[in-house]
């Protein structure tokens, strides 16, 4: 672990993706399993910087390096060990918990913002910021949520709203990818690219269409079974591979000379 | 575990939130933890039926168990193991990958929906549906993904896409949460109830000119400063009570005698 450093400013002419992503503190947690899993998310979504109150010991051969991934190549090993004090004076800390209050009577965990809300908002602001996750099983505590600048809380079940803490923080950070990857920066390549075109689409209906003919398709359907053609394939959104594709198909089921 | 039932449409007249939720398969799991932690994903989120393939052993005192929160107390037991082939038949399968193929060359991992496209087109659909998440490291193979119906998946870094299994899994569930909880039904309360009414804050901007009055705030300046305050305040969406408590302190402000 590396020592705690001043977070710093930077330019504020860069773009949202030039900007420094938030941190992510981790405070007491108990099992090395969920740092791991959390430096995991953390690279699987963009974040590059791990904050540690009180950690439990990460042995390189134990389940935090063992569940991390390769975030054991560079999260972890530079993860910043610090105190809550230290955390607390120097980030806007966002404090994750999955029970809020009621109403305004307390505004310990109220109101709350969502990780969608923070996606929304994030954005526009360059300033050190840290999410906050608490320990397992009681999260973070009264005395650590009364220092802590603003509430974030995952909508679930009201039967079950508590994640793990490692899962909590993977929801929250796949939320929040939109502040740390590219517009174009995620692995997934571009569907539009490969849409099919109108005019191959419309070669796809003219046969559908001649097909109908051969096969004696009664006149007064045809109208209908076109329109049905038509929803189900512009539903598909089909790539012009598979509108080729399916063209060929039908033309030879059109042009197969008939039984007799 | 149960049996596998043969899985039944609805009524097609119940609302969305009355609906069979999705399935979640899990295929050739190597370790039991994470089929726990997929469970609690399945218990936070309101999904309910668990399907497996070739399951490693869930010892009701090993780690599924533990991971599984309280899903260890249905979702686990209640568990059904099935054969791939039944689950390629009996289902809409929508398996889930990291991996895509780059464009319409090949059909295997291409086109892709994101669970956010799923979590707009599935709600308009009811009909036995499950998300299918593959083993550990590799995922679902080319002979799996080649018998399932659709392919799934989250978008994340491209310098490392590959979630865990239990975050890919969490990730997805989180996502769909809005096929099984309904509108209302999260842990959350409904903020809008509690924002501060617009007479409550006309009282707190005119308590602000009040001060600024008091204070003998430049004439020249009061109107930029009113407009500034207006931003702060528009922007934190204050409840009653904070606009209240706010509205006593600055009244007490403004009133208080001034030294001499």
């Amino acid at each position: 672990m590396t020592e705690p450093t001043e977070p710093t400013t930077d330019d504020p002419n860069t773009t949202a993706a030039d900007r420094t992503p938030p941190s992510v503190a981790i405070v007491d947690a108990k099992t090395p399993g969920n740092v791991g899993t959390i430096a995991r998310a953390m690279k699987n979504f963009g974040f590059e910087d791990l904050l540690l109150v009180d950690p439990p010991e990460l042995d390189p051969d134990g389940e935090a390096y063992g569940f991390a991934g390769q975030a054991r190549e560079d999260i972890l090993p530079n993860a910043t060990e610090l105190s809550f004090d230290e955390l607390a004076e120097s980030y806007h800390t966002i404090g994750c918990t999955a029970v809020t209050n009621e109403d305004d009577r307390s505004h310990m965990r109220y109101p709350y913002s969502t990780p969608a809300d923070l996606a929304e908002r994030l954005p526009t602001i360059e300033a050190p910021t840290a999410l906050v996750f608490g320990r397992e099983r009681v999260g973070l505590t009264n005395e650590e949520l009364a220092r802590i600048d603003e509430i974030c809380a995952i909508p679930a079940s009201e039967d079950y709203p508590v994640l793990n803490l490692g899962q909590a923080a993977t929801v929250t950070l796949y939320e929040l990818r939109t502040l740390t990857l590219p517009a174009d920066g995620t692995q997934l390549p571009d569907l539009e690219r490969t849409r099919a075109p109108e005019p191959t689409l419309d070669r796809l209906y003219d046969q559908w269409g001649a097909l109908l003919e051969e096969l004696n398709h009664p006149d007064e359907k045809r109208d209908k079974t076109m329109r049905m053609l038509r929803r189900v394939f512009g539903r598909a959104d089909l790539t012009e591979r598979e509108a080729n594709t399916l063209l060929g198909v039908l033309r030879r089921a059109t042009e197969r000379p008939a039984e007799d």
